[in-house]
């Protein structure tokens, strides 16, 4: 036995117990006639004292000797401390040491076992098994497990199934590229890694499953931008004999429990908003509505006078700061300054300031008089004390600026408080969007998505404009679930994927088993998918999924700590029937 | 809204009641004036009655068109029956349907969609959606389910912490063959998938993290044998600062747990057993003790005659077979062939009958006289009315047999009770085990099992003989779980690299990051991985792992419903700079 208890668990209470503890050392202070050792698990820390006066003297020599990280194992007796640690919960305690094993030495660690690391991120991943025994590391994984606990507790309540679909499956060209793996028994053919258990939820369904969720990895071989990772984790959800009513009302019951169970706090209903609407009000389809600065159109109200910029313009909107006219004139250029930034790609900013007179001050007094500035105040619903800015040009763009900008100011503000939930369904998501690069309309969710059935018609006139039955939630400005009501008729399935641009027999070769299954009595279905990493790392306060994985890819998609990928031996390809072919 | 309630759900409580049901065509009876369906989904069956007299024309005439698996809806009200069904749970009642409405017409399905189908395996696999709507399919996943529920639920309760670990590794050429993945962006080079986490878990515990567990799919790509899949799902355990004992009672809590909470037995404690006497008492490391038939060693009984073909084996070993002695002569004629069958390879079988009066009668009666017999019978444990079946020849080989002769009758006699739980485990495996074709030792676990610290010294002088800390669940039979107490220091791990073959050089490429790992502070630790798929069959009184997995593959590693894998096209090759190079 190598321990009586862990290091988080002495109180007041044990004092003159004989305990046995096992840990690492955390750090040591020796004061020559007398040793304080902190040791550390995953439960806590509990001082240990070696005391020359009561401790034998070669068991003092040895705790002397002790470095960092040293795993050890004592037993002795626990006695009240002297002076208490009111921050520790064993901080009442310490343990008077009469017995020591040193169970495995430790060289000394690249970086501090600490909340606050000297690591930077490349040595802690490459060290990633010492980045683990941190807290802020730990606690993640442990925060991580509540939360998957929790799903697995609320959606199994409701009479929904865990089934486990196949990791090998097929390859098929539509959306991301796949990982695929060569099959050896079936020589020159490949199995793909799933980007989503996606066809065979459905399948499960038509199989009258009924409920069907899974908590399960998805891979995607795509260049990785930051915080993006090939493989991550959904909670893959499925119901039959459901519309969207019915699926919004269950996921929000799911959410909801989880922000009640994990972080305390009640929701009491998710406000809801269309596609279009969010892209008018935020400037994008995944909204943090945590704070305001909802955009304000300003084209009738800017474009009667002289100013070019503004009557050339498809769409001149702004947004109203909250306290903004105590911005500097020097805050002001860092704010346009940013804005010009290649990433935003602005060309400039105009502003008015809103002053406590109740006159305003603008950056455009040329060409706007204070009755002008005063329409622009009611528009973007600014206040004394506020700052509009003000953003022109064509419309996609030009929203998508001023989000990037109003998100910017929130943070530069402290509005986005992460102890605050803000859950917001965005729904009738368009079913296709145009690529340019191919030239022709993609699936915006994927293949399988219900178009609205009044606008089916629509289909070959204007297939941009035709909406699905598609939803999204989004929580605190990240998209953290999506779905849709799914086809669930071979004619309509058949339809969509021609409107994709598969011929009838590439829609075969890769799709037939569906359109086959949807023969056999398919039910109306429909589902959703929330991002695991993401939702745990928005319910937990932050933003960086690495941060709640335990073992993460680089952005190169390497894991530098095991060295992966790596070559493979001659053999072994030739066993798959390969050949490494570099250019 | 497409129900009100699902098919399971009516009772004599709801009579009067206007409901709405949604579901698959079951079956029709129409008897002219009136007809009845049985409407199903997931949670039961609900007869619809259609009445001449007081459903509209228009729905009856719909009803007589509906075909099997058709899926409808509809709405009526709760009535009770004339004559109940006391074996179904809404037998009470039937629904008077108003409105129908066919929400899928269905293709007449391929077969029979009962508990006892007439369609083959094959077929099934290839609408494994439509085999997933039987009974015992649905309910095989609905089991499964519960069984991982209450895996979780206990391993949580414990302070386990689920961590999910990567599936793009690195391949190791240790072990089973690994299925590889190609990266993109790192050309040449592969990522492997896991064969089990284990390198992964051992990272984790350097980590600090104490108690881990997670439900995962593992991946080897082997020669399939029947009832092998090349994806596999692991509950997979790991646990510091223990010893053996220690990891024996945490799991042996959770299976005793998953016994009682899924089928309602107690197990009082579970029996342990060597390897070695596993080996000389039943002949197999994962012996069924739900029923005797203990080997008994006779060579100090059998080698003191004439009879050439005992004093030249090297075991001669038999056993009781209870109430054999009522074998007819084409019985047991029957049993030797079954013997000689290729897949067995005895030569024949000695038997002596164990007679009512006390007498024997053998087969080899000649050579052996009664007091010899009554010798036998008392080392096998034969009473009178049993039957003692002896073999002989090579004691690896003879004692594979006797133990495959074991299995068959007890497997004839009724005597493997699915009803009953017999765990047991078996410990003290070989570290090593000699591998004829590579002629060398390969790891009999894995390269991470811990020798016995005791028998280190034996590993160059008598490599074969060192046993480890490692161990075996086994339940009725089967092995369903594995584990050993690991290698927690570097010296240890490059000793034991060394004798499995690998150059420093070779296990510094491939397990340099968990020696690295164990210089800085690993702790001693341990765990066991339960093989899931299995784990659920045995729970559920069945054997076949393929019925309890959603979407199986076939003995070729085949997906024979989606058909993959499949070839990919030449731009997918080309981004992985492979070529295919068939011979």
């Amino acid at each position: 036995m190598y321990r009586s208890h862990h290091c988080g668990q002495l109180r007041a209470l044990n004092i003159n117990e004989e305990v046995t503890l096992s840990g690492w050392v955390q750090k040591s202070r020796d004061k020559g006639f007398v040793i304080w050792v902190d040791l550390r698990d995953r439960y806590g820390i509990t001082q240990l004292i070696f005391d020359a006066e009561r401790t034998p003297e070669v068991i003092v020599n040895m705790a002397k000797s002790l470095g960092r990280e040293f795993v050890i194992q004592v037993t002795g007796t626990v006695i009240e401390r002297t002076s208490k640690n009111p921050n520790l919960e064993t901080g009442d305690i310490e343990v008077l040491v009469s017995k020591l094993t040193v169970l495995n030495e430790a060289k000394v660690p690249p970086f501090t076992i600490e909340d606050q690391t000297d690591g930077g991120e490349e040595l802690r991943m490459k060290y990633r098994y010492l980045d683990i025994r941190r807290n802020p590391v730990k606690n993640n994984l442990i925060f991580r497990h509540k939360v998957t606990q929790e799903v697995r507790s609320y959606l199994s309540s409701q009479e929904f199934i865990e089934v486990e679909t196949p990791y090998l499956i097929k390859s098929t060209p539509e959306g991301a590229r796949d990982f695929v793996v060569p099959s050896r028994m079936n020589e020159g053919q490949f199995y793909a890694l799933p980007q989503s258990p996606q066809t065979f939820k459905q399948l499960l369904m038509v199989g009258g499953m009924d409920k069907y969720f899974q908590i399960v990895k998805c891979f995607r071989d795509e260049d990785l931008r930051a915080d993006r990772q090939p493989e991550f984790t959904q909670i893959d959800c499925e119901m039959a004999f459901v519309n969207q009513e019915d699926i919004l009302n269950i996921f929000e019951g799911l959410t909801r429990h989880l922000i009640k169970s994990i972080q305390g706090k009640d929701i009491s209903s998710f406000p809801r908003m269309t596609y279009d609407d969010a892209l008018q009000t935020y400037g994008n389809d995944k909204p943090d509505i945590r704070f305001g600065m909802k955009f304000g159109e300003l084209n009738a109200v800017s474009q009667h006078k002289d100013f070019g910029v503004f009557n050339s313009a498809e769409l001149v909107v702004g947004i109203a700061v909250p306290g903004g006219n105590s911005f500097t004139r020097k805050e002001i250029d860092s704010i346009i300054n940013w804005l010009k930034r290649p990433q935003v790609g602005a060309l400039g900013m105009i502003y008015s300031r809103c002053n406590d007179d109740g006159t305003y001050k603008s950056s455009v007094d040329k060409f706007y008089d204070q009755e002008d500035l005063a329409q622009w105040a009611q528009v973007t619903g600014a206040q004394a004390g506020d700052l509009v800015c003000v953003l022109s040009g064509p419309t996609d763009k030009v929203r998508t600026q001023l989000s990037a900008l109003r998100m910017e100011l929130a943070e530069r503000l402290g509005l986005r408080n992460p102890k605050e939930f803000a859950p917001l369904w965005v729904t009738d998501f368009p079913l296709l969007e145009w690529d340019e690069d191919s030239k022709r309309f993609h699936a915006m969710h994927h293949p399988f998505t219900a178009p609205k059935p009044d606008q089916i018609k629509l289909l070959d006139s204007d297939p941009g404009a035709v909406k699905a039955n598609a939803y999204d939630l989004v929580l605190n400005g990240n998209e953290i679930g999506g779905g849709s009501i799914r086809i669930h008729d071979k004619a309509t399935q058949a339809l969509m994927f021609n409107h994709l641009g598969f011929t009838p027999e590439e829609a075969k070769e890769q799709f037939g088993f569906l359109m086959n299954a949807f023969e056999y009595g398919a039910p109306p279905h429909g589902g959703l998918a929330f991002g695991l990493d993401r939702l745990v790392a928005i319910l937990g306060g932050q933003e960086t999924i690495r941060d709640f994985i335990a073992f993460p890819k680089n952005n190169s998609g390497r894991d530098v700590m095991i060295d992966a990928p790596s070559a493979i031996d001659a053999a072994q390809l030739n066993e798959l029937h390969l050949k490494v072919d570099l250019k």
